[in-house]
């Protein structure tokens, strides 16, 4: 029971407990010159990317995930013309924020190219706006980008990375931040997913003071279902440059949304940021 | 890897995955007259309960379910005195409902006093309110106790029951949620635990539609994650006899609560509450 062939599992060795999905088949696998790529036809999933042994997006449930790390970061800044996408190879995060009429420019910028290559194959839905002119598609460090980038030259950054082990390890520290501070107009927001409030309280915490150290004003977290990553429950972190740069919502533009969801909604924005009692306790402890 | 003795998994079949725990050691096995109980010592979520291979409780994660099945519905009815809550043998929705200084007497009505018996040994915690002269424990048919039950006898009924399958099933007809109409006050509520919206939403919509076939006037339904549920996001769902019976909040109240939580406050009573779009927009149609 729960083995290869019929099975993926991923352990989560830290927190003694492991999801398994079942498959039908493995579609393909490789080793780019970043980390270890799984495609599989999953029973009830849909088919599965992995990245390193860890499930990264089905199509059953990779809605959650991708609309709770664009939508509500969209709607806070007041006009977000300009976005970078870092990580996000499969394209699912950039489909969501081309959604918004607005975004004039969305540039992802991904390591690795293999991911974005099979994500056209394999996810073609999550790839359906990579021929948006407004789209640019890059295969590049993406520390390397914002250590290049020109100051103040982008509306709102969206790290949209693995875990903070492996490649994305850079993605999290004070270095980066302080480069996107630098790379994010005034009135600039970065969004960066923040792991699991059940796992991970205590890195959302040091997260929020790194942000607040390399010079971003003020945080706020953000909590979503994702049955798919560790706990089945995950948090997205948003920064603002300026102080009041994320009390804002464009309430009535998000109620009037052009464009179909599957979860998120103006209720949902609004309820998303409201922190369990504990946590939100620590939240405020730490200002 | 992911087998027993190390591991133990709750296989979803329907949904083609499946979640497991590290166990450390296996402290009891026994098979009452209703269901097959077990309780293992576990790497990290600490004593878990098992009822016919499905987790029930552990002592990580158990908190949001106890404190989201009890509160919302406490803080929503205006003056909350009589609670009953059929199920719910391992004590801890007891224990959270008698932190409520408004209740004079909660009722549990257990089919299996086995399961109480063990909660008393391996979950202490859950049990610490069972000795409050409030409390009434039973061992008997909920079903039975509710057709049997004075008319508008009662405020409250809590549904904390196993999945809609086995000793639990008749806790989800027509038949059942009549007596509940019949046995609740004019301004009474029913609240009962409803599964996963990820893979159970057409059971959310079924049960909503049978309470109004019932004689319920309105329905609400409220998310929260759940770790050790399946897809890890849990729902519960209130009826009210009143049409009006589910529009209340004593918000002040619940901000100014006289007890601890971890999860629930009075922003997470309202976040709760609200419905993922492509789910509301059901909801709506069906009403």
């Amino acid at each position: 029971m729960l083995q290869a062939p019929h099975w993926f599992s991923e352990v989560y060795p830290h927190h003694g407990s492991a999801f398994s999905l079942k498959v039908s088949e493995k579609l393909h696998e490789e080793q780019s010159p970043f980390q270890r790529i799984e495609i599989y036809e999953t029973e009830w999933f849909g088919t599965l990317m992995v990245i390193d042994g860890c499930t990264m997006v089905s199509d059953r449930d990779n809605y959650l995930y991708h609309e709770m790390m664009t939508h509500p970061a969209l709607y806070t800044h007041p006009d977000p013309q300009t976005v970078w996408i870092i990580g996000g190879g499969d394209c699912g995060s950039l489909k969501e924020v081309l959604k918004h009429p607005e975004v004039g420019q969305a540039v992802q910028i991904d390591i690795d190219e293999r991911v974005t290559r099979l994500a056209e194959r394999y996810f073609p839905d999550l790839c359906s706006s990579n021929e948006d002119p407004r789209a640019r598609l890059l295969f590049l460090d993406g520390i390397q980008w914002v250590r290049e980038a020109a100051a103040e030259s982008v509306d709102l950054i969206i790290v949209d990375s693995t875990d903070p082990v492996g490649p994305a390890e850079g993605l999290f520290n004070q270095a980066f931040y302080r480069e996107c501070v630098r790379c994010l107009k005034p009135d600039g927001i970065l969004a960066q997913q923040s792991e699991s409030p059940l796992f991970h309280a205590d890195l959302i915490l040091a997260m929020r003071a790194t942000m607040q150290q390399a010079g971003f004003a003020a945080t706020r977290t953000l909590f979503f279902p994702q049955c798919l990553y560790p706990s089945g429950w995950w948090s997205g972190t948003l920064a603002s440059k300026s102080p009041t740069g994320l009390s804002g919502f464009r309430e009535a533009a998000a109620r009037d949304k052009p464009f179909e969801t599957l979860y998120y909604n103006a209720d949902i924005h609004t309820a998303a940021f409201v922190a369990p009692e504990a946590l939100g306790k620590r939240f405020h402890l730490a200002q």
